[in-house]
């Protein structure tokens, strides 16, 4: 694998010059052709041997492309908000949009290239790493978001001596870093993680590419070849199988069919046990172990089935500086331009604090599966996709809920009715309030493969009788008390 | 001003019970309203004696109102990255769209208040920083941005006793910080300092109201008139006249008509000065004073005058890790639920790292003006508005230096042919580039004022030849190294 990098070739002076013409010239044309039809990120993940002049290679790259329609992202250490957020939480803030570039230092793979270098690298470790890697990257690229990985690679004694030759002159010293002196010593045990890794993640939609980085005529030669390479690659990526199939053998449950509409509460219970019950909230979220932990609630349901209510019942209890809550419409176009969870990681909430979720993620298998806004493949495989994005949130400290609100058609009709008489409750009622509930059935149908789906241990669904208002709210605020009084 | 608060009247329950019910329909009323129309954004500052149950209040409002469309914004004292932005910048960061409703707790007022309330206020610092409010929110209001702030007031005894029962439950001692305790000492200086600041930055388009607090319901019911009252107001506020008036009878310099559009370098030369300009701005941009500064420079100029090349010759001595390009074009819907300088605040570098704009908010007085896609008050009114956001950058220690490109018409409309001839350049050629060839004149009219109203010392207007590709590139590098070398 790095029997080339390591014969250090290089590329003369002369064919250099032939070579960069021609690739300048093909570099910006296929990255304006990108950004005309601004339907593909392109991330260019840099990797490799400290010291191979990844950097150096970089600026080339912006300076012979269009440097404003490239972000360079580089990351260290995971640091302040950063740690009360799932690891992969920074990559999807700084998501750059369709038509354009990025290039990342400090990827998804500093963590895992470490690991099996290590004297005695962790084999479990670095399969569930590397299978949490694949997932990510399939995700992307299933999205609309290229990837490309550079190994930049080259001898041991090829390192050491672009060391020393930088060090030796004023203007490049800074460009080497006291990693950089250390790697020779530990060259060996770097190569064999490095091949665990590569073998581990590379994949067609998301390959790598291996780049003799001795010479630095080469080195640039070959990084605007793979780059080129992979600006000019159209069309869609063949994927591998959703990466946690789900067996559609499965039965789907008919659990909106199966609840008891009837459940009521008399308004006298209803005042004590909503006191007592946002009493216990306001002591949970204010208890010193929440500082270290978030709270998620999604609510879902049909329209008028009483979400805000049900809400603003939970947020009476808590301290509303920290709470965050986030209703969810048509996606903006800075949002259209991205894979379509980022909006949500965009909204997670740091430790101690409370993201309410009016509407989430599931529209995704709900109104986007219902209304044919995506093609039958992506809604399939979003469950497993949203599997995988709660499992992380629940990783990193945060309790997530999941609350479906359930109403029957009679009742429905009955508060549509209520709030077009209601002086301000009429605008709340639209035609598509009308259009969907003609489509109840599909509605219902998609709700009750979701809950079958999507309802793990990590982030349950629970799904709540609301044709009585008030049994609704003390359903949902139970729930929350319950999980936060068990878990914190 | 606060006599009728510190007689700490009170509500009866019944009085209250009638008023609530009225001004809840009322506020979700008024508020839907605003969704609707979604041409403002309301800000409601929270300020006020320490322990006077501002919390309380918010939570109550959050409560009667509809709490997925206002966003509570609470702020501690800066840290991290604030640090390295000018202190509104947190403010900036996190305004709510337009039809949505902000609460700010820890507004901008905390220091001035602090300040005011000292043993021995500084009455300078007290009037510049009051300035530096008032044309805050008088940008802000005549942005779309309306704002009410609330001081929560009571009497220095109903303040201790209020604190002692909230400290005798369980259930409320949480409420009452150990700040809360200490007020009562030095409630003299504490209502003097408001004075002076309330005084001081009352105005009719972002007025004080003090909310008498002693009593809960009295206290629960004023604030919500109050932002009833603000949610109902519609129609433009009336602003006093632009902050910082520019005199109309100032001469505006025909700066591009004097300019000498002969300037040329030859080929051997530019090569050398190219060189040795880079390494120049290599050292300066990784000498360790840059590491406490930003740069920020901004690239304006005809069509086809040589933004981008510049750009990259800047960009090829940075290591593009530390480098942000941020090129504007029209804005996305976000920006537009916000003021038009939003978008650049959003982006202002931190400490140690270059922010480059291609275009830039000089947009609003260039092509806003020039097409008529806002009315003369608002472009006329941004060259205070421009230097007043610049002067801020400045003092947290930020270089800023602009740019203008300037070609004649002749060598554009060579350009122009050489680009529709390229190959990979016809794309870079628009009929909005012919269309504004025709304005030629209204743009260098524009171009000459903005020039003649925003040069300023601390952040210079260059205007360079650009005829000459070659000497324009040398003549921005030049300007860049010469004030980095100087300040840093």
């Amino acid at each position: 694998m790095f029997a080339e990098a390591e014969a250090d070739p290089i590329l003369s002076k002369d064919e250099f010059k032939a070579l960069e013409a021609r690739l300048r010239v093909a570099l910006l044309n296929a990255q304006y052709e990108r950004l005309r039809q601004a339907d593909k990120t392109l991330l260019i993940v840099v990797a490799g041997i400290d010291g191979a002049g990844k950097g150096a290679t970089i600026n080339l790259l912006n300076e012979w492309m269009d440097p404003r329609h490239i972000r360079t992202l580089a990351y260290g250490p995971r640091e302040g908000d950063e740690l009360e957020r799932p690891p992969l939480w920074r990559y999807w803030r700084d998501l750059p949009p369709k038509g354009s570039t990025g290039i990342v230092f400090g990827s998804w793979y500093t963590p895992l290239v470490i690991e099996a270098a290590r004297k005695k690298p962790n084999a479990d470790a670095i399969e569930a790493h590397s299978a949490a890697i694949m997932r990510f990257e399939t995700m992307l690229a299933a999205e609309g978001v290229q990837i490309i990985k550079l190994w930049f690679h080259l001898s041991a004694k090829a390192q050491k001596t672009r060391a020393q030759r930088l060090l030796a002159n004023p203007d490049t010293a800074w460009q080497v870093s006291p990693v950089d002196m250390k790697v020779n010593k530990r060259f060996d045990r770097i190569r064999a993680g490095a091949q665990v890794v590569l073998n581990h993640t590379d994949c067609g939609h998301a390959p790598w590419v291996v780049i003799p980085s001795a010479d630095e005529n080469m080195r640039a030669a070959r990084t605007a070849e793979a780059v080129l390479g992979a600006l000019r690659r159209r069309g869609v990526p063949r994927l591998p199988p959703a990466f946690v199939a789900h067996s559609s053998t499965t039965r789907i449950v008919d659990r909106l069919g199966k609840l008891d509409y009837d459940a009521k509460v008399d308004k006298e219970d209803y005042e004590t046990e909503l006191g007592l019950l946002q009493g216990r909230l306001a002591r949970a979220a204010r208890s010193d172990k929440f500082r270290n932990r978030s709270l998620i609630l999604v609510f879902e349901g049909q329209d008028a089935a009483g979400k805000g209510g049900a809400i603003r019942r939970v947020t009476h209890a808590l301290d509303i500086r920290q709470v965050d809550i986030t209703p969810i419409s048509a996606p903006t176009t800075e949002e259209l331009a991205r894979p379509y969870l980022w909006r949500f990681w965009r909204c997670i909430p740091s430790h101690g604090r409370i993201g309410i979720f009016d509407r989430s993620w599931y529209g995704r298998v709900l109104v986007e599966r219902v209304e044919k806004l995506i093609p039958p493949a992506r809604w399939r495989r979003a469950y497993a996709e949203i599997n995988d994005f709660e499992e992380q949130l629940a990783a990193s400290g945060a309790l997530v809920l999941k609350f479906w609100l359930a109403v029957t058609p009679d009742e429905q009709l009955k508060r549509f009715h209520e709030r077009e008489k209601s002086p301000f409750k009429n605008f709340k009622i639209t035609p598509d309030d009308w259009r969907n509930r003609d489509k109840w059935k599909e509605y219902a149908a998609a709700a009750n493969e979701m809950m079958t789906r999507t309802d793990v241990a990590h982030a349950p669904w629970h799904l709540v009788s609301a044709n009585d208002k008030r049994y609704a709210r003390l359903q949902v605020l139970r729930h929350i008390v319950d999980a936060m009084e068990i878990q914190l």
